[in-house]
């Protein structure tokens, strides 16, 4: 069965709602960066990067996005995640993953995380002044042509699309108004109501409070 | 046919190559950076980002690396440049390459594209100044751990090789010296025994002078 190791607001949450979808089985395990939990020895033997999401398989360990959620989409062909007998559209998939990973989710992290890049606080300070302008431009290409609606690859919902809610989540805090982006943040509106995706929020921010950990 | 958009010294040597191994046929088109061309309305047509590489196809455009090595991947299954019938075997490629388009190719490119992220003259020369740590940093990974040999997924050469290949092609200009990561220098020289890495490196370069122009 699958462990799915996740840090709540983080981009594990696209995978974590691809399970879901895929209605597999599986078990999560919270890893708190507020205590660094994600440096700690135990979790470096998982992913030796540091970083969520991973998941342990009966295979061996994954992590990165994108990867994830082609291989979900594989190994739960049922559920139709992504075009699988098309090597074509299964790139186009790929491929709008991958700007999220690359371009998107990279821009977003000058924000918080400017110490991978420098040392000097004033640059730090500097990364996160553009921040909403580079945010802004990652997702115009998005909004004006790689987002072809209602979900992102067009009639068919794909793994594609709990990726870009999950990044378009972090608009706001980013410093980006949402009413710019009028079809990202409808696709967003769309997103939140589906199940799947209710029941991945849900169990993440639920898992913060001990009173609520049982439910899950 | 496939039209193959690249400009020299940059990723797209990695989809080139995966060209070359896979017995494609394809042209080229070669975008100079030195005249902007990336940005050129023409180009912007193709490709909105105003990036390399992008891929011509007869039922459209592809970009992004890790998608186009998967698309040639599978639509050339007789070169068997990756393990397609395995989900699990396929995403530890397809992490790899995640990983190296998101993580190393990153690193890379605060050296000479600082300007991505802030405007700040001080910042862009911090950014510069850290390269030669974070992007030995992500190498050393590789080296101790992701790149199994002598192949990056052991004993079957995939897309991953010549995506790795490529990236370690700047490990000197990012200020890290080679001998620091022997194992990623053995695999640099087993790449470039192969006539497939051959012809493209050539290809690439060969195009810049007009007198080689025509032997391509």
């Amino acid at each position: 069965m699958i462990k799915f190791y996740y840090a709540a607001h983080t981009c594990a949450l696209a995978s974590h709602i691809a399970l879901e979808e895929a209605g597999a089985e599986y078990s999560t395990v919270r890893i708190s960066f507020k205590a660094d939990e994600q440096r700690s020895p135990a979790y470096l033997a998982i992913n030796p990067k540091g970083r969520v999401p991973a998941m342990a398989t009966d295979r061996g360990i994954l992590t990165e996005t994108p990867a994830m959620l082609a291989y979900i989409a594989q190994s739960f062909p049922a559920a139709r995640l992504a075009p699988l007998d098309d090597p074509f559209a299964f790139a186009e998939v790929q491929a709008f993953n991958s700007y999220l990973c690359s371009t998107v989710h990279v821009a977003h992290a000058h924000r918080m995380r400017g110490y991978r890049w420098t040392d000097d606080p004033a640059a730090i300070e500097a990364l996160k002044r553009k921040v909403p302008e580079t945010v802004y431009a990652a997702f115009e290409l998005i909004e004006t042509g790689m987002l072809k609606g209602p979900w992102v690859m067009g009639a068919r919902y794909t793994v594609a699309d709990p990726y870009l809610f999950t990044l378009a989540q972090w608009l706001e805090a980013d410093g980006v108004d949402p009413a710019r982006l009028p079809r990202v943040a409808e696709h967003r509106r769309r997103m939140a109501d589906r199940p799947a995706v209710q029941r991945a929020i849900a169990a993440e921010l639920g898992s913060i409070e001990p009173a609520n950990a049982a439910t899950r």
